[in-house]
């Protein structure tokens, strides 16, 4: 008889499983059972920004592969139908179908959990008013394209002043939503905590997005804590009160990040880590608070904590490369292959307007968090030749231990060209090379591509000048 | 007393040398003397194509480094001064003043030979003839100016037809240089050996890059070998015969790739490798017939052969970058250092109008002629997130090993932001990483950037399931 597969979560790391193990079983080896509470299945969170500022047009083509295309696949796919309770020992899952409140029970063989995560939403006064919008699934990204068309971005009818947004947090989903107010033509002011705005980088780096976006226009507010949302007679927002003062708010965007989404989990009395992720082994099976496999149980996405290869901690880190990539480990161990995934080195990547920024590793926070001792080398550069028409200046900083002379991790802030170079950094930290290794990389080299020393030599050089070692 | 050192070759490996030897050791402890016999020091050859195209607009932009910047460091640098003959037995080298044809030795401890390459041009009827231009040094390409500068390329006093200029060879130099005239409003004719241009890639991604140059308007001769240049009355070119016809021309290009520059060095009895280039070891001292050092001697440059690091093998691969880095190695050596050059992987880069096409590791033909065995997977991707604006396509062909499932080499033809993702590539090679762990490694994504898998991976993928690793 056939096993089941039950998955929760219809996104990437579920459906990637799901998919994975389908193409190693046909359905007369593997029932395949999947759980949707949303509307929607396999779906790029990521583009959400860029779909809200009008560059990519269509909501749909943010979706990778619909219920049906899955359904194809001899997916049994239930949409709008929330699990409610896992039972690990009794190897069956709880579930409710949103439209008719029908709840049952199904059994399982195998579990995939992939619950992704849940944006962070402060419980502060109007927080939950309508108008302040977080932009985590496609469901929030149309709320928030119905709450612009509400309004005239250019001020018509409202003439004292322009419409105004206040995005709350200064990382990736902050700054990437202040780009995409601004490209609806709204005054955007950045309220947020740090010193400087993106906080995976230094602030000797981020205060270069600073720079970069108040040229924009943007109002940024920094090391400023928002308290409240004030609403008007509509039971809108009207301002929002950080700790830094009030900031008019026709509406408000939430970019504050994510934590795991390990209720059900938590409720069923399975281990969470330190960041309230389900703990995994590298063949992405579910570990018990003693480190043991729980039978049957698998988890990927969002919802896990994952090694960091540079630190050797466990972090959470929400990011749909790596639920991808945790899905196909699942989807091949389910499948009778022996897959591991090995951890990540923390790379992430953005851009404001035409400003590239990238980092990857461990900044100096991180470093010291690790206990590390490192040498922080800062280089200026081109990302073309410098004699090129137009070569786009870039700014690189990269740390290295000292001691090892291992590359710790590398920032990049610049123009076009700039920040996809991460990458060789990112390889270098999975492969533990120290400086003077990566000074001696065969990178690519032609002017329209980069200086005869591409940049992120350059800093490697830097660094291992400072720690003497060339 | 001081010691001495000579340098013979002015440009990238010879100049990085003496400079990085004067950082750690001054005058006092190292007197340096540096013989150039051309107008130039530390030049870029690599954007002569560029400035000949008119896209870099200043000759002296190309400079990195001019003679009176060398000399403010104490470097004693004789300009239009030809090494005529080195004596490593004397420890001495022979000099003549190609203004007064004054000779003389000049005595040595340490010497350092980048003499660099000189390009090939066939002993065939007319092509040392005026207007039949290569292009690799800085006189070469001051040279194609003025040969330009006779002529109006609109075609202006010519109206029977408009003004031609036939390249010669399919190469790097041959494809930028086709760019170039296009950019100088001539109708090009791309003459070249190989079956589909851009030997480097093999022929199922060079057929993308023929396809492009013949959308530009340049006719593309494959396979075919240029065997004279027909030369008008004013002795200058009218046509270019080939294997496939002829082809008119008003100039020629001729871009036939480089030679090392070792005459001197046959003459004074130095081991050279089947490439014609001095064998040195990875402090890149010379090595003789016997791979013994010669007391006092040193090469860098494209004067020498390296070892490439996934066939094994020594080859000649004349690159600015790699000149910089065993200057850089030299330099450093002199200066007390152990400093080592580990080899290349063969990153090359180029573009042609908006195409990008890059490569690294071995091709088809170099894994056949390396004795291995290989899957190849080939894949069509974007350089963004498939749904975001002006997405570019690319195409990448990943080549790995049967056994080990190491990588081998990777190709990548494609639009914007497509082909600087070689350098992944090129760091996986130089670590030796398998398919699968190149699979895994933790690359950039958000959309304006890269699609949830990058291409590179999405390759490595396709290559792991083709050997039965994934």
């Amino acid at each position: 008889m056939a096993q089941h597969l039950v998955v929760v979560g219809g996104d990437a790391a579920g459906m990637s499983a799901a998919s994975q193990a389908r193409r190693r079983r046909g359905p007369e080896e593997l029932r395949i059972t999947a759980f949707e509470r949303g509307s929607f299945t396999s779906y790029s969170a990521c583009g959400i920004p860029y779909w809200v500022g009008g560059e990519v047009a269509e909501r749909d083509a943010l979706i990778a592969r619909t219920p049906e295309q899955h359904r194809a696949r001899d997916i049994d796919l239930r949409m709008r139908t929330e699990v409610t309770a896992i039972d690990p020992a009794g190897r069956r899952v709880r579930s409710r179908d949103l439209a008719t409140g029908a709840e049952r029970w199904t059994g399982y063989d195998q579990l995939v959990l992939a619950t992704g995560a849940e944006p962070v939403r402060p419980a502060l006064p109007g927080f939950d008013a309508p108008g302040v919008h977080g932009v985590h699934t496609l469901d929030d990204g149309q709320a928030l394209l119905e709450t612009l068309a509400r309004f005239d971005p250019r001020g018509v009818g409202r003439p004292e002043r322009a419409w105004h947004a206040v995005v709350v947090g200064g990382g990736y989903i902050g700054i990437e939503m202040a780009e995409a107010m601004l490209l609806r033509g709204y005054r955007v002011t950045l309220v947020h905590r740090t010193p400087e705005p993106m906080p995976g980088l230094d602030p000797d780096l981020g205060v270069l997005v600073r720079r970069a976006l108040e040229r924009l226009g943007v109002e940024v507010v920094p090391g400023a804590e928002a308290t409240e949302v004030l609403l008007g007679a509509d039971g809108r927002p009207r301002a929002v009160r950080s700790t830094a003062g009030e900031h008019p708010a026709d509406l408000v965007v939430l970019g504050l990040g994510a934590r795991p989404r390990t209720e059900l989990a938590r409720a069923a009395g399975l281990a969470l880590g330190v960041h309230g992720g389900l703990r995994t082994d590298p063949t992405m099976r579910v570990l018990d608070a003693d480190g043991a496999r729980v039978p049957g149980l698998w988890a990927g996405g969002d919802c896990v904590e994952v090694l960091h290869l540079v630190s050797g901690r466990h972090e959470h880190v929400a990011l749909g490369t790596h639920a991808n990539k945790q899905g196909l480990v699942i989807g091949r161990n389910l499948g009778g292959d022996a897959a591991q995934f090995p951890g990540v080195v923390g790379t992430a990547i953005t851009k404001v307007c035409d400003l590239e920024i990238a980092r990857t590793g461990l900044n100096e926070r991180q470093a010291a968090a690790a206990g590390l001792r490192w040498t922080a080398a800062v280089i200026e550069s081109t990302a073309q030749a410098g004699y090129f028409p137009d070569a786009a200046w870039m700014t690189v900083k990269l740390l290295a231990e000292q001691g090892s002379g291992r590359l710790l991790g590398l920032q990049i802030v610049g123009g076009a060209g700039a920040a996809k170079r991460i990458d060789v950094a990112a390889v270098a930290l999975g492969c533990r090379l120290t400086v003077e290794q990566l000074v001696f990389q065969d990178l690519a080299y032609a002017p329209p591509f980069s200086p005869v020393w591409d940049p992120v030599l350059v800093a490697a050089r830097k660094a291992a000048g400072q720690l003497g070692r060339m």
